[in-house]
């Protein structure tokens, strides 16, 4: 295929939109550092806004030394669109923000590649792969529209898919965690230093638009059942614990467990399988998703858990490795 | 009858047992301010040691100003227990510890009563009464010895009682989350600053001494069953959050929910029923445990969440509240 | 004096205006328990918005429980204080406003007496004392209008109050730090938990409000001299620690400054000097301030720290402390 | 000169001794990813201690994955000195015990090239050069024997060395704040959770390590006094908050200020000079020191902040950053 060929040599041009927010900058962060990637713009609402300077003082390089990567606003990329400066469009907005800027601005649609960071196509509307790669490697490689998914679903799913793909979930609950820049960063009471330090609490309690996300990709996997899905707020930046709690659907033992987990996962460069319970402090800041898996001999039941960075494999890095895919490249490249 | 006659006007003369502690000492703070309570003694392993130091800089009025209480070290305090001085010892030692020393200082079984924060004999052994008020409100004022419950287990019996008096629990997952004054006063790599800041994990996966605990007492309360349950640290200094999912033993309504859980702690002075999920930070450094009930419509099943302060209602806060029970006074005094 | 006589049996009958705010919410739960405060209403801009909802379920006792104090707009006082049911006017409000509300409202103006916890009158305009106890006990016990001093203020006269009187400050850095709460309660990019937590920066560098404030107060004790006042962000919740680094007038040995600062607060309920340097966490919600002094033998300088509550002995808990003194009630009612 | 010929191409093979600290996990971590440094050794106290699984976890690759560097006891070094497979040892080790070990394994002296990151050689004893680049760089690039800077004094060197160089401090206040991982791995009172989270406190008051440290390369760089350095405990994991107190020989002006601080650090690669006051998060896991200088024109007193990661530029970056220059490599390799 003439389209693996050029993607083998290809440097992907991106444009960041959105990158004023917690997961466009870090993806912004690892863009620049990334061989493979010519960081051609970062997209702001307004370049005379907040956000804007923000985006200049969070980003080594673009705040006057070496590098310089223009903030633009969004009728800006057109030109650079159009003449093919810009090839590639990171989507980093709060969820329906980039649905409607394709209304408003249809010429967005011709970037060649889309990695979208919110739920908006996460549904596989409009051509969206669900860009999870240890689940649709393939997928994603042929892809040219990626929705990246959740950090929860992407938690959830990596600690369900060796038991799902074998249609041994008889039935589950997934108790998460998650520190505060999931909550993004627009100031709030929630977000305020004073109501979220020192506290924990459950919220939108059976009504997270994160739990038909991971029942619809549960199904894909080869296990269509509801679950129970709810979200806490812990008081630390960046880490995204999952509980899972699942009835089997036949007897499980620990060697079966431990056997499943290291066959799905062995070769995965991002997921490692572990003996204990991993914390979220050991995958700050890095693609991996650690993973251990129990039997609770009192119960049969199994327990699973999973952690990792929210922003990162949650969000930023997930889709650098997705982008890598895309574009034919090593999978981990700028990961490491 | 005569003991409660002379309950009615007694002042107890406490000694606390393992002052240096988080619980002893949270224990001893409210014991200052109660009028109930003469605290003769604070105990602790020797008077040289840095533990005994920490007692009287942590307690107002022990560095020398207007109260002080003394500081002993345990032989010193037969005589007076012998003469009478002291007639109730709160003890809140490491586990295992209590039953020790009941070996070692035989005399210390003289004492007319006994309120024990650690799990010795939270199996009901040597005549221990458990002392969750909510549940055991008149076998604690009728006892002598008290077994004060574990933090998690008082959160996650205040979530599930209204179910498991009525039969209504089917199976039930415990996910619990507790801030690190959990974890106990000893210096250690998990309670270090640096392994627990940003952090959070699941710890002592399928053994924790607290699964058979709640398993025993959701049995006293009509619910014999295995459960699930698993602890996590979590970055805080106090709080401890339980969120608990049940399937029902028959199907539940919203309606069915909130009528059982509105009835169940009508009048209860120190548990409070919410609609929306409860945060650790609302209850801390009180003796409420907050609780909120909800039915998952995607799988029917029940969720509750319950917060309460891992150091006051999983502790010395419940503790007071036992005592109070204990000598005949106001259940609530020195606690608002 | 007959008012005397009056105070001496009178119960305050506060409304405590910006209720919402930490400072007015603080002070509202104290004054629910303190026997010579009548809680008579909690003002919030607007009934319906959401800081009246915060007001509600902050405070125990409101939402629904045992006492009601009303939730009131500002117009809603009128006729309260026309009739005498509110008598006292504790203001809670961000700076300026309280001024502004003045004007607007001149009817407010005829409360017998009003401590206003903002900076719009600390200047000693319109007749107010300046509310700093160990200095001006019988100015505040006198006064009818009380501008309750800043938390910085606050901090560093206690601190430098020993030396200013007795002429012995020749110069004087003062390097403070405080918790979150001290930015307010309204989110914001600052006080957002990203940009708080695991950080710590020096902000309104050479421009802080406090530093005239700390000027005119240091002149009033006898120190007339320009100082260098630096607050610092950081990360907790509540505290304020003041590191005041002093070239003495003359010649100080430990010896002297351990003297004067143990003759100057012999007595004071609310200090406390100790040897060694002060934690903020060890006044954690207490009217206390602690303070140490030290000789740097390398350079002959003297050190002072001083550690207290920033929301508490810095706003709320000196509030009643005031309050105490201008009815004529013992200073630390309601505060231990 | 031969040596330095050799130096271009030649590659470090490097042992950690003390892998198991913070400071040389971080050095390790930074290790692996450096073309320059082959980490032939990670050298800790017992091969069956904690310590040793600590540094097995910590390290990516260590843990049975793709590389794998040998943990060692100390005297398993001496053959591979010998042979040659180690040139480079790195010592992170506690204050005194680098110096210990050389006493008791006289062998170890036989290193081509030594880093030592504790103060046993701070003094320029043993022929030590002082590890400060912007002010050593020329001494660093020719020696064998380098002392890496603690982390205060490389912020207040930082801070400062502009003014000294020009002679221009008369007098000179040092307050310091540091995150908790300043004070070690080994766990204990202080550094529990507990007693750091939500505290903040002065430490080592008139008596810590640093203060002669700083005054001596004060004096290298020209400013010979006697300084006040104040040192304090902030609750978060990494960063370091310099905030010094000039009072300037000569009258300075804003404008002044900025020329002076703009040409001393034109062409660092690693000190940023910042218009307004730098926050630590800005510079965590960076080798970067961001500074800012002020005037206040009430006192005419210079204001200087600079920022670092006390593990980072305050340790093992810095590290990485002098063993770049003593192998004649590009002094930033590794560290973007």
């Amino acid at each position: 295929m003439s389209l693996r060929t050029l993607k083998e040599t290809a440097v992907a041009r991106v444009a960041v939109i959105g990158a004023a927010g917690y997961s466009g900058g870090e993806f912004a962060r690892l863009a620049l550092d990334h061989p493979g990637i010519a960081l051609e713009a970062l997209v702001v609402r307004s370049r005379e806004s907040e956000a804007a300077r923000d985006v200049a003082s969070a980003l080594p390089g673009v705040d006057g030394r070496a590098v310089a990567v223009p903030l633009l606003e969004v009728e800006e990329l057109k030109a650079k669109l159009a003449q093919g400066d810009v090839d590639t469009i990171v989507a980093a907005l709060p969820h329906g923000t980039w649905k409607r800027l394709l209304e408003d601005s249809a010429w967005l649609a011709g970037a060649a590649r889309v990695i979208d960071l919110s739920s908006d196509h996460r549904d596989g509307s409009a051509g969206y792969v669900y860009g999870l790669p240890e689940a649709f490697r393939e997928e994603i490689a042929a892809a040219e529209r990626v929705a990246n998914p959740g950090c929860y679903p992407t938690a959830a799913l990596l600690a369900l898919a060796p038991l799902a793909r074998s249609g041994l979930i008889g039935d589950a609950v997934i108790d998460a965690k998650s520190g505060v820049s999931g909550a993004g960063r627009e100031p709030s009471a929630a977000t305020h230093f004073i109501s979220a330090d020192e506290n924990m609490t459950p919220y939108k309690v059976e009504r997270h638009r994160h739990t038909p996300e991971i029942e619809q990709e549960l199904a894909a996997l080869g296990a269509t059942l509801p679950i129970t899905f709810t979200p806490h707020l812990v008081p630390l930046a960046q880490g995204e614990l999952v509980s899972a709690y699942v009835t089997p659907a036949i007897e499980l033992s620990e060697g079966d467990l431990a056997g499943l987990y290291h066959d799905a996962y062995e070769g995965e460069p991002w997921v490692e399988v572990k003996l204990g319970p991993p914390g979220v402090l050991e995958v700050r800041e890095t693609n991996y998703c650690r993973v251990s898996v129990h039997r609770d001999d009192r119960t049969g039941r199994v327990l699973v858990f999973s952690a990792i960075d929210n922003l990162w494999k949650g969000a930023a890095s997930q889709a650098v490795q997705n982008l890598n895919l895309m574009f034919g490249r090593d999978e981990s490249e700028g990961l490491t």
